[in-house]
């Protein structure tokens, strides 16, 4: 028991110093989920667009196996990774947090001490994300259920690029769970978790993570914005508010894929980042 | 009069083979606006970061004059327009004539036949667009009015991506004047149009082509997007439908601005296009 309280002590010692509280946290994952409904409704403008994902169609051959999307994701991510510093500031995409490259081997490392928001992240857990599995829930399940229909238009790079602001405001979206498992973790249970941590309960994480009334609320939240954001505004008719109530509205992107979205992908993708950084948080 | 109609019949032997209609004219316009909502909104998010629009903070010396976030719409056009041909489709984004790039001498020129949106506007006016009009009354007046506040937090690349998103959709916008003009000169006043255009008379042509009945409602409907779109949404809280009428909700951008941006600049650029579209109409 004396060797717990001083693991936390030491603990409160190292911990990042932190901003972050759950009001916080809380509001910046609310304001997410507006970026994330207006991400999906400018996808939805175009069609699937199949030949942009295939890597059959570039071309390069057997060896080159990266589909026009893989490579417009890579180069915009190394524009965006571009100018790092601004005399007094880092400027680069990748140097704050909450950014996270999908492709980080092609983006220029920088030595330079990151940028203030590293602050409020324990370093050795601050590396956990899960950009792989949300690239292929992505490209793999949501993407048929986005787009407008499943035919071609040729315009590739303009479908793409909305694409990216999907998987980027997705990534920020489920990889600040770190931000969330931190300050879970520096709340008033920090002894149970150091003991779960110690003991790599997984499943014990997991559960003491889980309010599944709160993931309730976000997950009728986020279909409610989708009809919210999603309908088309008329300057005389009424906006409309609830989706069952208006079988004849027809939103941009159905507001039930929204709630999917977070039911199957977003909320246990984002309490997996949370076991994950939480597994990291005593090393 | 004889030659007039000869002239006309020449026209419409030389015409684009539009499938323009008003109604598929109209039906953009209205759906772009929700995209130039969101972005506003997007934008909203960050502080101004004015460094990212300075070029002394770039520290290139007095011979090279460019911001950061002119590098930034610089390289990512050059990525947007990369990778033309998919076979057997074009897919840079350049290739439709719905974008214009800020930076046209960056983006690679490409000898191809242009994408089947070529067929919709008339090749010799096809060119016009107020690009530059449009980056000067972004940075200079819109985006004082639409940033969170003056302050300055780093994250100057994710700024500059909304402000990106922010230029696309207006450029799109304001230059589909191409289109509405050249659906007005094939419509029923081909004879009046021609005319005018013969004598080079902008301000008869700026008469005809304005509805200031149809422009009010475009910037009421526009208000009211930025009501619907720009509010927080609450499971419990109604959806605000007026922004007169709730005095204390807070929107993410403040619908006057919205209104603003369409009475000041969206509208007279884009009927800038218009005039300027129609006299190389009959180049």
């Amino acid at each position: 028991m004396l060797l717990l309280c001083n693991a936390v002590l030491l603990l409160q010692l190292l911990s990042p110093c932190t901003g972050l509280s759950l009001d916080t946290v809380r509001e910046f994952l609310t304001r997410e989920e507006d970026t994330i409904v207006f991400s999906l409704i400018e996808r939805a403008r175009y069609p699937l667009n199949r030949p942009a994902y295939d890597p059959a169609y570039l071309g390069f051959g057997p060896r080159h196996n990266a589909s026009f999307a893989e490579l417009f994701v890579r180069e915009s991510e190394a524009v965006q990774s571009k100018v790092r510093f601004i005399h007094p500031r880092p400027a680069g995409r990748y140097q704050s947090l909450l950014e996270i490259p999908f492709f980080a081997y092609r983006v220029p490392f920088t030595m330079a001490p990151p940028f203030n928001f590293t602050s409020e992240l324990y370093p050795a857990a601050a590396f956990v994300n899960v950009n792989d599995a949300i690239w292929s829930a992505y490209f793999n399940d949501l993407l048929p259920l986005l787009a407008k229909n499943d035919s071609d238009d040729g315009n590739y790079a303009v479908t793409v690029d909305t694409d990216l602001a999907c998987l980027q405001a997705l990534s920020r979206r489920i990889n600040y769970g770190r931000f969330v498992a931190e300050t879970k973790f520096t709340g008033d249970q920090q002894q149970t978790y150091t003991s779960l941590i110690q003991s790599k309960d997984r499943d014990a994480l997991m559960k003491l993570l889980t309010s599944e009334a709160q993931e309730d609320v976000v997950k009728r939240r986020v279909q409610k914005k989708a009809v919210a954001f999603g309908q088309s505004i008329t300057l005389d008719g009424p906006i409309e508010t609830d989706a069952s109530n208006s079988s004849q509205a027809k939103f941009k992107v159905d507001p039930s894929v929204v709630y999917k979205l977070y039911d199957q992908w977003v909320i246990p993708l984002t309490k997996q980042v949370e076991v994950e950084y939480l597994l990291h948080r005593l090393d």
